[in-house]
């Protein structure tokens, strides 16, 4: 089951600025579970092709899921080879000079293929990846019907081939490069914020707000 | 030189969901220049790999840049094959429903292959490149090296081969699904703020904090 120290190989060595790299599986789960979206790329033809999609977690595998009438399902759902990249954005670093500048970010690069999920699995796996959008919304809608299950599909990847890289240092400075000490240098944190909730059409007038979705607000506050 | 519509080949079509799809040039453009980075794909072997790239645009192209010491950059130098999604996050979409729940958001997936920009034209998309992470800060910087200038790699892919996808409706809802219409259901808008910049270690106290990081504190409130 699951290791606390993410594996050391030679395909998931970070070559680029390697201190960037981490190897806490804890550091993974949390970004993945922090994160709404991924980018799933995978090969067709001669073409990869990259797709954002809603990620989920299930202990040691991440969960994607989409259409049953989705090309890139269709594709990931043979088992050919796939990847997929979680990143968050956590601010802009401002260098004294442009090569210096850089971003503040989390990211999980992911290899492996895919596995589709089927019979009690896939209502539970449903559930996970409507509560890691939307936490506590499960329990809250109406209860998924046959038809809306059969033209999900529901894609487990095992988190085993997985890169990690945090980038949160300062910009990189020094005190004979010539840089002007004169010009600002430092951090603007970046994060995901939200805004007021508004009714859809058919909700009636005087609808409480659902509490999940008060949470969400509070959360991303 | 531009065209102000989008190509509709069958390659670039999106299958799921057609209405989303957008042919508008300038959609594609607002979304470029508001987001700060993007998912490059490209085969390594069999293998797929994505991984987040900063983007800037320059007219009808995307330009991305990295390490000369990068091994996706060199992989993609060599002109193979790319995909390259660009993803803002505009909303979680909260429906009566898990299946109908899904996301506002705009995308684009761009296919093609890159040259290398190299000579005068280098400094230039360097500029358009850190002016678009952070607007106005190319001026404040020092000027950058000539060894900064051959550690960097830039690659410009045509913005030709791209589909756009917009999702900003409100929840497929239904008289007569069998939802419960007392379960509310409509929109959280979300959007990227930043917080307040801090300076680096070496920035010498009571050093103003720089115009570009006021405006983008400003423009991200």
């Amino acid at each position: 089951m699951s290791n606390a120290e993410l594996p050391r190989t030679d395909e998931l060595r970070v070559k680029r600025i390697p201190e960037k790299q981490v190897f806490d599986r804890d550091a993974l789960n949390a970004l993945l579970d922090e994160a709404i979206v991924g980018h799933v790329a995978v090969l067709r033809g001669d073409q990869p092709v990259v797709l954002p999609v809603g990620i989920g977690r299930d202990g040691d595998t991440l969960l994607i899921h989409g259409s049953t009438g989705s090309g890139i399902f269709r594709e990931m759902a043979d088992g050919r080879p796939l990847s997929v990249a979680v990143t968050l954005l956590d601010g802009l670093v401002y260098a004294r000079s442009a090569f210096e500048s850089s971003i503040h970010y989390r990211s999980a690069v992911i290899m492996g293929s895919a596995a589709v999920v089927e019979g009690d699995e896939k209502l539970e796996a449903l559930a996970i990846l409507t509560n890691h959008m939307m936490p506590g919304r499960w329990e809250e809608v109406r209860e998924t019907t046959k038809k809306e299950l059969a033209a999900t599909m529901v894609l487990r990847v095992p988190l085993e081939r997985v890169s990690v890289k945090v980038s949160d240092a300062g910009p990189d400075e020094f005190e004979d490069d010539g840089d002007d000490r004169s010009i600002w240098a430092g951090v603007l944190p970046l994060r995901i914020v939200a805004g007021e909730p508004y009714a859809s059409e058919m909700t009636p007038e005087g609808t409480p707000v659902s509490p999940s979705v008060i949470a969400q607000t509070q959360r991303l506050s």
